[in-house]
């Protein structure tokens, strides 16, 4: 094992604006040996989520950012080749934080078993992965939306945005979904059963919330912030509560963004706004996983990935999340399924 | 009683930006006649407030604004000079909403019946009215305070904000409160007990709160906005709660006003961020006041009173909410106490 080449980009600087190439450098170098607890995963699905661009960032966050020079941080599922920890052996498929290289060591603590299942390897990235788990406690735990309530969900035809749009049509909500083209729209509403869907890139968010939310809106899932949320809040119930999961049209910017200008919602309709991160759910993942797959079984959940070739495409692919040049959840295949 | 002349300021204009006398007029007209169910009540205290601003702007509220031409909306506190409701009879001092007039003629089933007591009858537009209950459930039921936690408080000395820090005090909080003067500060921590307070006319907030609050920040009770609001976001706890109150740096706004930009703290901290409105909570009226006289009667709660003379004064004196230049609570004297 010791010896073969092991592939990475490392950060070589802070990006600004969108990610670059030439903010990573492109290394070659043997694989190290294993210190006791540590086990060697070959990668094969990179996970390429906006919160990656957060990484990358100094300033505050709820990690450490990323150090130069270091390999890329990012979520993975991956092989067992060689372990000093016995609760892995080779052949184990596992996730974990293998990063943006072709061979992780990780300490065993770090990842999680795989079992064998029907599942492609692929869905412990998506639906029983953190995009689900996301999901699955942003919108239940932290929405908590009732049945006949309204829903709107932004970036709705994202990783996140699908399965929570679908989640609030399981427990009986009225679901309206912002996304960013025609082909994405048609597929929330004719796919994924959402009541409604708004096309941001060509019509006025706010006036078609308006009218697409009669009854006003009592539950915000924000993965985008920025003008979309502010439209949104124009529109809320008295004790609405806002998600936020995520505000991925801050996080290429290079001047300060300024808040929703409709703030001053949250105070008139009492509203509950609460940020989410999905880490401080991890203890409560089977309880997501078996409700989840019991709903997926039942044919009631879809989800689709977005897989490219290639960890040299990492850099260029990661872009996608931002443009939105991608459906469904966003994977670089690194290396083969065993 | 009736063909008594009344005094009244009517709306007359929607103000732009500081409300002037000119949105106003001043009407002379005598008392009307009342129906069954009404009590006519003498205007002796007429309580001023941030939230007047929002009662005369069109577009969205948690009230109807006051229309143009009708009189202006104001709580006071006055005595039943007549009534045809069964639970009134003369002399009776009440609070409710007369209005920026002389005589207000009300549905008993909105007054409140204030029974005689010891209290200054001015306690009850602060400590014990609306001011005092929107302190105590918003600190205590949206802010959750725990001992130990740090607390901060804008508009520290303001009628709300000065009885926040206290009741933040007694559950056992560090209390850094922010404030517009020297004297205001010196009044925060030399007679209410507060720990540390912030000049934001002559300090930087950010640099400030970032030194006095080394733990960072718990619990925010918000009665700005603005800047302030962003600055205090900086410091921010995981799960800190932000109670908005109020965003009264933006009431007299005639461009929109951003949102905080430090935003993305409340995603990163996985913060609460809830607006609070005192109406919500009437109906448990009864526990906040027992809870505060004890507090009052133990010396642990003090609060102060700004009473100018004469209802002619109300559209020059309420401006004193934004510049800063009052003391305490805002009260117009309109009448004489019988």
């Amino acid at each position: 094992m010791t010896g073969r080449i092991n592939r990475q980009w490392r950060l070589a600087a802070r990006p600004k604006g969108l990610i670059r190439e030439s903010d990573f450098e492109w290394v070659e170098e043997p694989i190290g040996g294993l210190e006791e607890g540590q086990v060697l995963v070959r990668n094969i699905y990179l996970s390429l989520d906006p919160a990656n661009r957060g990484w990358v960032r100094k300033g505050p966050s709820y990690v450490e950012p990323v150090e130069i020079g270091k390999v890329m941080r990012g979520l993975a599922v991956g092989v067992v080749e060689a372990s000093r920890d016995d609760r892995f052996a080779d052949g184990d498929i596992v996730s974990g934080s293998i990063g943006w290289q072709d061979y992780g060591i990780l300490d065993g603590s770090d990842l999680r078993l795989i079992p064998p299942g029907p599942l492609p390897l692929t869905a412990h990235l998506g639906l029983f992965g953190m995009v689900g788990l996301t999901a699955y406690f942003g919108l239940l735990d932290v929405g908590r939306p009732a049945a006949g309530e309204t829903l709107v969900v932004s970036g709705a035809a994202g990783a996140v945005g699908s399965i929570v749009g679908q989640i609030g049509k399981i427990v009986g909500c009225r679901v309206v979904g912002i996304s960013g083209s025609d082909a994405k729209c048609a597929w929330l509403t004719d796919e994924l059963g959402f009541d409604a869907a708004v096309n941001y890139k060509t019509e006025s968010v706010a006036r078609r919330l308006h009218k697409l939310c009669p009854d006003g809106i009592d539950v915000i899932f924000e993965n985008v912030g920025g003008e979309i949320l502010d439209a949104e809040l124009m529109w809320i119930n008295n004790h609405a509560r806002v998600v936020i999961c995520g505000l991925i049209s801050g996080y290429n910017a290079t001047e300060p963004v300024p808040g929703p200008y409709s703030f001053p919602m949250v105070l008139i309709r009492r509203a509950r706004v609460e940020g989410f991160i999905v880490i401080d759910y991890y203890d409560r993942a089977a309880e997501a996983i078996q409700q989840m797959s019991g709903w997926y079984e039942e044919g009631r959940l879809k989800y689709r990935v977005d897989v490219y070739d290639g960890l040299e495409t990492a850099p260029r692919n990661i872009n996608r999340l931002f443009d939105g040049s991608h459906n469904g959840k966003l994977i670089i295949k690194v290396g083969e399924e065993p």
